[in-house]
Parts: structure tokens; C-alpha cells; sequence
């Protein structure tokens, strides 16, 4: 198995942990030297906090692990394509590559709703691989909407 | 004296605080129904942490003291123009509006570098005001910079 399919289902087990306390279902994982550094899962309302997204929150958790805000080296996983806060984190953090699944036209922030990486004068530009397990990211996230309907 | 000014004077002192830590100062409060509710200014070498942007502790911060995501209602008053990272916290906390100092050619994103409230699809539009007291939240930064050049 790729790599990269087998970080994105791990991504995908984070997705289901933020299924399970009723968020929308997506999550990731931060990749260095071949390990998992860093997980996270989105607990925006578990947490009642904006910045409560999946992203944010294994940035934060690998940043602490490293003991340095530059996560050079380091590549995330994600299974929707980050906003326009998560991609900037990413930038800030230095991260090396971005894999994500599903693509978001309501807010995805690498190339849907805008491409953050065309800001002029940006000092980093991380590799974007988009489209990893996307009919399994997308699916998560179509059934947990589909739930929610049925059940009101 | 107008509001704005006083709170943005309010955000010059978060500045300086980050300054006498030897961090880049920038600074920031969040003020909602004419009290300031949360104060944050820029610590990503003191806490090696990629998010710990003035703007991302105040929200944080704000957030929690409402125990709510949305910060509708709530003004931002910041030295410098919000990064990508920060303008998206600012799009996902429903904050009403954005007073800024200084504009960032370097990587401020409501117009210098890029304009991320030109993306697609977003369900949320800060007002904008920029150049409040924009020579001191310039010259702060200028000095910080220019006295590390001389101490080398």
C-alpha cells in the first residue's frame, strides 16, 4: 500500500473519532520521518472554540512535541481540504506537503474557494497533493449531514 | 477621542508587551459591547508555537470567556494586518469587524497579499478598517527590527 493511503486512513479514523461526539467528520494526522507525530480531529463545538479545526489542533499538538513552530520536515494529512485559517497555519508552520481527500467549494482554501498559495511575498509554499482517498473523505461527511436530516 | 483610537491604543500596549519578550510586537484586543473582552499579543518564539499570533491567543481567549465559537458582536482591533491564518480565525469566529494599523506587504491578507475575503463561497464578511494609528503600529515594528540589527 502507498505511503500516503496508509496515512490518510489513519487521518480517516480521526475523521470518525470527531463522528462520534456529533462534529462534522474530519480529521488528520502530521507525518515526520515516517512517524505520526501529531493527531487531531475537528472539536469546534465540543470545545465551543473557532479555531477548533483538526488541523490547528495537530499542528499545536506537533509544534509542542518538536518544541519549535517550524514543522519542517513534516507533512499533514488531511481528509478535507483545509480553510483558509488551517492552510495559513500550514504556511506558518512550514509544513512540507499537504495530502488531502475530499476537495471543499464552500471554504477550501488550496485551490476551491481560493488558493491561499498565490498570496504574493509569502515566504513558504508547501507541496499540495489533493484527491487521497477523496470518495471515502467525502462520504464521511455527506452521511454525517444525512444523519443529521433524517434524525430532526 | 474617537473609540477606535483608544482601542487601538489598548492593542499598542499588547504590542509592547511582546516586545519586552523579544518578540516581533504586534498586538491585539477584542472588544464587544464597549468593554474589552480579550487581550493577545504575538508569542511564537516564547511558546515555539506556529499559532501563537496575537490575534489567535485573543480569539482563543474570547471565545472561551463567551464558552462560544461565534464571536458575533465581538471588533478586533490588531497593530498589523492579519495573516492568512489570522484573517481565516477572524472569517470562522464570525467577528463583525477588523481595525488595523499597519498594512503587511510581507503576508497581510485583507489586501496587501493577497484579499482572502475574495474567496468563494465564504458565509462570512468582517468590515474592514485599516490604517488606524498606522505610523505607531508601523514604527514599533521598524524599531524592533532595526535595534536587533544593531545589537549583532
Amino acid at each position: 500500500m502507498e505511503k500516503y493511503i496508509k496515512y490518510m486512513k489513519e487521518a480517516l479514523k480521526e475523521a470518525k473519532k470527531a463522528e462520534l461526539i456529533d462534529e462534522v467528520p474530519i480529521g488528520c494526522v502530521i507525518v515526520k520521518d515516517g512517524k505520526i507525530i501529531a493527531r487531531g480531529h475537528n472539536q469546534r463545538e465540543t470545545n465551543q472554540s473557532p479555531i477548533g479545526h483538526a488541523e490547528i489542533i495537530a499542528i499545536n499538538k506537533a509544534s509542542k512535541k518538536l518544541n519549535s513552530w517550524r514543522l519542517e520536515g513534516c507533512d499533514i494529512y488531511v481528509t478535507l481540504e483545509p480553510c483558509i485559517m488551517c492552510s495559513g497555519a500550514i504556511i506558518q508552520s512550514r509544513i512540507n506537503k499537504v495530502y488531502y481527500g475530499a476537495s471543499d467549494p464552500k471554504g477550501g482554501a488550496l485551490g476551491s474557494s481560493i488558493n491561499v498559495l498565490e498570496a504574493n511575498n509569502i515566504n513558504h509554499h508547501p507541496e499540495v497533493i489533493s484527491g487521497v482517498l477523496k470518495e471515502e473523505c467525502s462520504s464521511i461527511i455527506t452521511s454525517y449531514f444525512k444523519a443529521k436530516r433524517q434524525s430532526k
